[in-house]
């Protein structure tokens, strides 16, 4: 039988590398401790992963390990934010080690990936509930805000949307894919890639004005931006840059899923026209494309338009647990 | 209906008051911003409360939001950290505004009482479970570590230890307890009292060396100082405090209850015997009981004995959410 004890050593638990962490102190006290950075500031955000809500029973567990991690990296992403290190909160059925072993497996290879250390956390049982909380560091005035948008702005998206959308709806069986379609879109679903190197340039360069990451939808999450910073906008639908299976599929479904598909964990972000070529040379350097796709406005509102410039009436929301 | 938007926005965002707060950037943003104040370690801690495992199903909702806080700030006392903030990730079969408003009104009223700011978080439909991140602060080399004990060290804990696995025995209908005890050993349960104030006294003092909060029974949670610290002990079991109904059960319930009851929240700490004075001096400045119990040894293991100093054979275990 595996205690609770047994269980965070065996799996959660890894030795020390020197020089690589920032943790004072980890795993096995009341409290972590972490040594800030002197004159940064910490970045924190938290996500919770509830089975049957934000995965299917029975997902495979290195992959949930992954996206667990990597939904609370893509917040640090759009504060612009450097990971540091993160809590693990667990509940549990029962402890199973398999489970475990591909739980942390996928994990860590992110966390490794990224330098971002898991530093404490809790294990009990329970129905299978995850909650990462998440901390990075980011330059006084630099981080990448809601609410900073200005009217001229650009709109930018990272990478593609809507594979993800897409990926689900076939699972779902509300339209069929071909089996390599389906593992294509199925991987944005499952193995999203948190854009962090992205957000930190574009914060370093103080290249980007507002960000938010995609992960109710783009309208839904664009309209988080426009609300908190008291402007509206114009997007052209058929600039959002459809994820490759996507892209094969009919008009009106990647509109719908390009625009408000929802799990992309992209980023979007306004900046100003100046930024163009900056913003360009940053999404080289990363190696993440990024694409224009409208332009922010003193009008209150977000009007969609066709790749014509005609407006477009679409019934288009992000999603809402409790709506 | 009440979106996950409002949710928040009525319940868990307050308006900022100025000066009293440390956070760059509250609720409403992909992350929070903390300015760490300069030369100061971030103590952490994350607790995950399930229900049917933490608390009762239907548990009232004000209660659930003290606990549900209280429990993360004992951690942080155990540490001798200054509460700064905390990330509040809560799933919800649903948004019924009574129980959001009594939640909410349980968790603040803590919060506010000591300094400590709800800084982000998530919500999210899913069986109830209840996720708190908590932040302190503490000057480097005054956290109260669990690896610090030293042979020769006086074994300390604060309060009273007992009543709520007594409350918790009576609910069960394990025992039986008149209406009055079973009231006062029920606040005990339902409401613990974190003792901040005590352990940032022991740590700005360097009155104490280890510590550690007492939430799975005092012999299980001594154990982890021991085994951290490469120590034993030798535990006075009837020089236990016992709470105020528990001292009037029998001997074998009140030894039992007092070692190994768990939820209590009290602290317990060791610390040389040069600063017994300091910190009886310490425990009247705060209004928290101390109570030395025992003595640290270099020889492994803890040895439990009675009022006379005779050995005593008790089984008792910490709790252990896989056992």
């Amino acid at each position: 039988m595996l205690s609770e004890f047994d269980l965070i050593k065996q799996y959660f638990v890894r030795p020390a590398t020197a020089g690589t962490h920032r943790a004072a102190l980890g795993i096995g006290d009341d409290c972590a401790l972490l040594a800030p950075a002197p004159g940064m500031q910490t970045a924190i955000s938290s996500d919770m992963l509830v089975e049957g809500r934000h995965f299917f029973a029975g997902e495979d567990a290195r992959r949930l390990g992954h996206k667990s991690l990597a939904v609370n990296l893509s917040d640090l992403a759009a504060m612009g934010a450097r990971p540091v290190g993160f809590t693990l909160a667990l509940a549990l059925p029962a402890a199973e080690r398999d489970w475990l072993a591909g739980f942390a497996g996928g994990l860590f290879a992110l966390a490794d990936a990224h330098g971002c250390e898991l530093v404490g956390g809790d294990t009990t049982r329970g129905p299978l509930n995850i909650c990462i909380t998440i901390f990075g560091e980011v330059a006084p005035g630099h981080a990448l805000r809601r609410d900073a948008a200005r009217p001229g702005d650009d709109i930018w998206v990272s990478g593609t949307l809507g594979d993800a959308r897409l990926g689900l709806a076939a699972l779902r069986q509300e339209l069929v894919l071909e089996d390599a379609a389906l593992d294509d879109a199925a991987q944005r679903l499952y193995l999203p890639t948190p854009r962090v190197a992205l957000g930190m340039l574009l914060a370093e360069g103080r290249l980007a004005r507002a960000a938010i990451d995609i992960s109710d939808g783009l309208v839904g999450d664009l309209g988080h931006i426009l609300e908190r910073s008291g402007v509206g906008a114009t997007l052209d639908i058929d600039a959002l840059p459809a994820g490759p299976v996507l892209a094969r599929q009919a008009l009106a479904v990647r509109r719908a899923f390009t625009a408000a598909g929802g799990d992309d964990y992209e980023l979007c972000f306004t900046a100003a026209p100046e930024r163009r070529e900056a913003i360009v040379q940053a999404s080289a350097a990363c190696g993440t494309a990024v694409t224009r796709v409208g332009r922010i406005e003193a009008q209150a509102g977000l009007r969609l338009v066709d790749g014509g410039g005609a407006p477009l009436a679409l019934a288009l929301a992000g999603f809402d647990h409790f709506g």
